[in-house]
């Protein structure tokens, strides 16, 4: 697996499951009805922000991942990271791949600190990978996240130190 | 103390203590640098979210307000707020005048939940004002904000159901 710059001639084949997973509602704080140039426009970031694709031997696009400063001024050390696996990739640890790859970009841009500031409570799976990489849960805003099946659910506030 | 919306020809005497409380850096995640357009442009929210004043019976304008959505999509039900008070009308209630006034706003707009992302753990006055009108410490990022004077501190997360 390779962890490259995305370029603009990766988004229609990020687009089909960035709007997957978006559409569904389950995991993320995003509009659920962005369009195909709007969701572009929010999942690419500008440097010295990143957005990257993971990609395999064949250069099929796996997931991808927007990393970012999470705060301003005086928390500008503090960044921040977004995850997507194409549900057709998930079990290859392509999450785990994203996820270390951009604690190292964190790390090596000279943050301090990474924060995640909404994980749905109910994205266990994300949750266990995020822990077994170093990120505590810092807190829970109740009833942050309205699941679409799940009813009224938390949003945890995690990070790590780098 | 009346609280109205904010109209652009209030930004001269609003910027005077945004820039005095942004420069200084020890309350709020934001760039300390910001110009005065730029800041007005960053004060100023666009409909529905809001910018106030609170204004003495001689239309002396003592602090100000912005209120708006702090999560999109499934998280929509989450606003959020920033409070600056002219450091010249300070002990005068009108810091729990704007607070009180935006759960109200976010009552009336439908909001279940009012959620502070960065509250610098130093700034007890206004810890203390948020916990007096319902806010509770959700949570907590360690060395989250770097003050000026005493290091890193940490950000904590306060929110507060509606």
């Amino acid at each position: 697996m390779l962890i490259r710059e995305a370029t603009p001639e990766d988004w229609p084949t990020i687009w089909p499951f960035f709007h997957e997973i978006v559409a569904a509602g389950e995991t993320l704080t995003y509009p659920t009805g962005l369009a195909v140039d709007d969701a572009k426009d929010w999942w690419y970031q500008t440097p010295p922000n990143r957005t990257v694709v993971a990609v395999n031997e064949h250069s099929t696009i796996l997931g991808t991942a927007k990393m970012n400063r999470n705060h301003m001024g005086n928390g500008a050390h503090v960044a921040s990271a977004t995850y997507l696996v194409d549900p057709a990739h998930s079990g290859q640890g392509v999450g785990r791949a994203l996820v270390e790859y951009s604690v190292e970009w964190a790390r090596a841009a000279g943050y301090r600190l990474m924060q995640f500031n909404a994980v749905v409570e109910t994205n266990i799976h994300a949750i266990a990978l995020y822990q077994s990489i170093g990120f505590r849960i810092g807190g829970t805003l109740p009833e942050g996240f309205h699941h679409p099946t799940q009813g009224y659910v938390g949003l945890h506030m995690m990070y790590r130190p780098l």
